[in-house]
């Protein structure tokens, strides 16, 4: 089967292939015909007006790799149209940041002769993904050759094919060349130095890069917490003063770099353009489904999901769903407890080796079964958030974050709080949060990065042993390399890096004033953090497709919000310690008005706090002001241009 | 003295006079020739293209009025135009709201031939203020006639007459067909009935429109509170558990109508066409001073001041400066109870008529003391904003209410919380809070309202009676009204309202589990405020400009930061209260951290609350959301049209 024009390694040159789209292999031909020319027609008919071609294989291949991969590329003058389609800002000859228009093309900085030089690879791709989801059905009724896979005019052609399994993926191709310049810079030098965020957003777009800038950050931040923890460790400080001081400390600490490190994306989004960039409207999501109606927005038909139905799952079903797992979990920790118990009731009364080893039994058991939970959790929040039918992606991933979060925070911290409120066992508390830190650590490395990275190794040795049986030992760079990246892990987002930082700073922050040590450990594992991250990117997973972003969303009211729950939790514990309650031997009452005095006096002071520092730097402020100003000025001169 | 064409009451009908202006009496006549000369110079040229004329005085005038009055009036062309330059937002055909352009004039709603009907009255006076504001120096140095006056090019001349008190003022004048109307549907009528919110707007401008909305959204809040608090003062109920109850409703219950509000302000600001419309950019404040420099924002030359000067005159004067009076309110409040103390005692010691008077004397001296202190700090708080040299006049206002809120505040609430939670003498407590509030609220009807009113009664028989005398019983509509107006006092902005409001928002909410008839006195209070603040904005004041508002602003932040007070007070009164102290015989701990953990799961579902229920309405961000759709849709229509 070959279609119309067709890349083999001879004719790659004709266009430089951005992305790949994989088809099921016994997709029909009259289908892939039909969607090959909706994507190289012309804009004015409703076409992509994209380059796209068959990746063929050599003939003599006998473990038949899937023959329906496509490679879609594009010519410079259709990405730059694109370019102002998907609202890219970019910096204008004057060192500000710009709307790009094609029209002013030639005043951006970086343009060039022939207008090299504007977009990044990264945007490219994001520009022709862009206009492969919103290639819209015109009046075809189904896709040719599939009478099911129903049609109207204006729907996503794209998103249709991916939900009903004829789409299985498409993905950006990595480039080579830029890939081992970036992987150089980033990771591959032992040098301590500060990541090239402006070079992994070239490659990998906004959205990874202030991961990675949030990653570096929090991790220097921490570092004033680590150095004022290792002498509490080394000489064993145990006064009560210095416990307070540090917490205290801590805690001013935590509000003022959350709300610097708002500044700092700000910054960030501002010269990657992002900052001022306008939301552009988001297609439904690929399963979103619902009767045929109007679309209030844009007037255009599309399926309409009553949100009062969705609100009616969401409070009846999910709400109760997350409770119930709340609550299954806090049994489960109660279980272990009792099973801490009764292994050490047996080791005291008869302490031999076998009983010994019966003390850990409990703990490792509930270590896996927290695991397995937090899995079958995650698999049912996906289920149900699915289930709930959100228009938008993004709707969708705040559910999901939001179930995921809850749930986590309480698996994980729930027994440290019931050893530190309930049991008041500062010793105990102190053992199980250094255990717990450590092994999920060390859990985290191996399960994110080793693991895949081991997987990934296995395939390509499988891939280039295949390649080399066919074609001797001639390279195979594109066939190759295509067929080494479809089989690739897909990157499923920074939602799992963001909720293991969000976890750690939960370990640093909730009983600061009990394990000082513990913000040591954060900065070493973010050191070899940085580097693993850096390799899964690069190495061990698909390249994903740029995801423009101005801040770290949600993460910032989650991270915000673990630092008012660290204000209660240390007030509490630095009221149950002895050495305070050595100041009020008399009575509790006066202790406990005291230090829920001083707890209200912290919240305050960090509202106020939050308040006082500008969420945007004064320089951005302006910046943005005059492209306001600037863009009404032009208005009105065109107006009075235009006669009045 | 007599300057191009003139307004006598012959030939008024040349134009409909909108503003007033008020010039010094010695002001020189080149300055008034070359002032009127710019505001009617072409647009082209730099001018306003406004029409203004002389208002002249019958000669026989003995008692010499000033005759630098002059009136403003515009073409309705001219006003159209100006409409689409501050950016009004007017009902479409379609019912939408869309910005206004003089070229789709014809499109919205109620255009009707010649153009009349789409501008109101205060939005014609609105703009004819923003057309004079953005009057702009051209190569003039200085204003002529005064060599010390300067001006340099681009600088406001307004601003500049006005900071050296040239310009005395200027003021749109009332419409008495418009007003008389107004009145009669607003307070006129004794039937109970919503206020005429449309209308008021109409009048006032949004601004003003808005606090009536709140006053009257706020007053209809409370009914719940009332209805449910007379029952505990009928049946005398002293139950903790009712107590308790109450409380919880009325934390809660504060939280909704708060966040229930923003939905209600958007609605009417979407309705109104301010909540899309674009702030313009704010001239600087009259009394703005600094070296000469650019503005980064606009490039235009005007006074800079280091914003880094300034804060540390806030952080340095003005915030030690608020401290001291803070400090100074509580000696004060400690001085009152001492001399209450002597006052009983010397009662209990020898109980007769002259000591039972002298019981009252304490509090009556501190109510005066307290009222001299508001005043006086007033006074001191507008001279430090003034002297902080904020740019912009927003920002002034905002940081002056904050001054100013924090200390009323404090002298309002301070001995309330002294009685509260020093002496914890509840009866007490019920007592002063309805003496105070029934006081405050007698004193703020007279002060407010009859005082003002009796004043300018006074003034305007002394007028009347000039008038009668001059022209015999000729009736002298323009002449007499407009200098009726200009001796008018001046509103000052609904700062003093709304403050009010807010006080007694933190009468009712505060405390009151112990006086739940609170709620009742503030209902019973704002019906009446309605009638009395209508009054005061029709007959006694000059009527003010329109101030195009979005939202309540900062008091918005100060009703949920007084609710959220609320819930720290009232959950410390009920672990006060006797009756709950029965529950805990045993311990106070106990007791203290229930009612701790009550207070910080309550102020987690108000955050929650806050949170979960969306500040704007869902069809208004639907029609929002089209709206930056559609303009999207015409951006790409007419990039394809020009040929790409």
């Amino acid at each position: 089967m070959q279609l119309g024009l067709s890349v083999s390694d001879s004719d790659v040159s004709s266009f430089t292939p951005l992305v790949v789209l994989e088809l099921a292999d016994d997709t029909k031909a009259e289908a892939i015909t039909w969607l090959l020319n909706r994507i190289r027609d012309k804009q004015q008919n409703g076409g992509a007006e994209l380059l796209v071609n068959q990746l063929l294989f050599p003939a003599q291949d006998d473990q038949k790799p899937n023959p329906n991969v496509f490679l879609v590329g594009s010519t410079l003058q259709r990405l730059l149209n694109g370019a102002e389609d998907v609202g890219l800002f970019k910096e204008f000859q004057d060192g500000t940041m710009r709307g790009f228009t094609y029209a002013n093309r030639e005043s951006f900085k970086d343009f060039n002769g022939d207008g090299e030089g504007v977009l990044s690879d990264a945007e490219c791709q994001y520009i022709i993904k862009h206009e492969l989801d919103t290639l819209r059905a015109k009046n075809e009724e189904h896709v040719p050759g599939y009478p099911k896979l129903k049609l109207y005019p204006g729907k996503s052609v794209v998103r249709r094919l991916q939900s009903k399994g004829v789409l299985i993926q498409y993905f950006p191709l990595h480039n080579k060349e830029d890939l081992k310049r970036l992987s150089f810079s980033w990771y591959k030098k032992f040098k301590l130095s500060f990541q090239p965020l402006d070079d992994i957003r070239h490659y990998f777009g906004e959205g990874l890069a202030l991961y990675f800038g949030f990653l570096e950050y929090f991790t220097f931040a921490l570092v004033p917490m680590a150095l004022i923890g290792i002498p509490y460790y080394l000489f064993d400080w145990e006064d009560y003063d210095k416990y307070v001081l540090f917490a205290v400390f801590n805690l001013v600490w935590s509000t003022v770099f959350l709300e610097v490190w708002k500044r700092c994306s700000a910054t960030l989004a501002y010269g990657w353009g992002t900052l001022s960039r306008k939301k552009a409207f988001e297609e439904p999501r690929a399963g979103f489904h619902g009767a045929l109606g109007f679309n209030p927005v844009t007037g255009r038909e599309e399926p309409v999901y009553p949100s009062s139905k969705r609100q009616l799952r969401i409070y009846l079903v999910s709400v109760p769903f997350v409770l119930l797992c709340l609550y299954l979990s806090f049994y489960v920790m109660m279980v272990y407890f009792d099973m801490e118990f009764w292994a050490i009731n047996i080791y005291n009364e008869n302490p031999d080796i076998a009983t010994s080893i019966l003390l850990f039994v409990p703990s490792i058991i509930y270590a896996v079964v927290i695991e397995i939970m937090n899995l079958l959790y995650r698999f049912a929040a996906e289920f149900l958030t699915d289930w709930e039918n959100h228009r938008l992606e993004s709707s969708f991933q705040n559910h999901l974050v939001l179930k995921v979060l809850v749930f986590n925070f309480v698996n994980c911290f729930a027994s440290l709080f019931y050893i530190a409120f309930v049991m008041q066992d500062m010793v105990l508390l102190r053992q199980s949060l250094a255990t717990l830190l450590i092994t999920s650590q060390i859990l985290n490395q191996v399960m994110e990065a080793f693991l895949p990275y081991w997987l990934q190794r296995r395939r390509n040795k499988k891939v280039h042993k295949r390649m080399r049986r066919l074609m001797g030992d001639k390279e195979l760079p594109l066939l190759g390399q295509v067929q080494l990246e479809t089989e690739m892990n897909t990157y499923l987002g920074t939602f799992d890096d963001y909720l293991e930082q969000f976890l750690l700073f939960g370990y640093v922050s909730l009983f600061s004033c009990v394990y000082p040590l513990a913000a040591v450990l954060v900065v070493l594992n973010n050191i070899t953090e940085v580097y693993s991250d850096a390799f899964k990117m690069c190495h061990v997973f698909k390249r994903p497709f740029s995801e423009p972003a101005t801040n770290i969303g949600v993460w910032q009211l989650a991270f915000e919000t673990m630092s008012i729950i660290a204000v209660v939790t240390n007030c509490a514990l630095i009221g149950l310690s002895p050495q305070m309650k050595a100041y009020f031997p008399e009575s509790d009452t006066q202790l406990i008005l005291i230090v829920v005095t001083i707890e209200h006096v912290l919240l305050a002071f960090k509202f106020i706090l939050a308040f006082v520092i500008p969420d945007v730097p004064k320089h951005i402020q302006v910046n943005l002001a005059k492209l306001e100003f600037d863009s009404l000025e032009a208005l009105k001169k065109r107006r009075r241009a235009l006669g009045r």
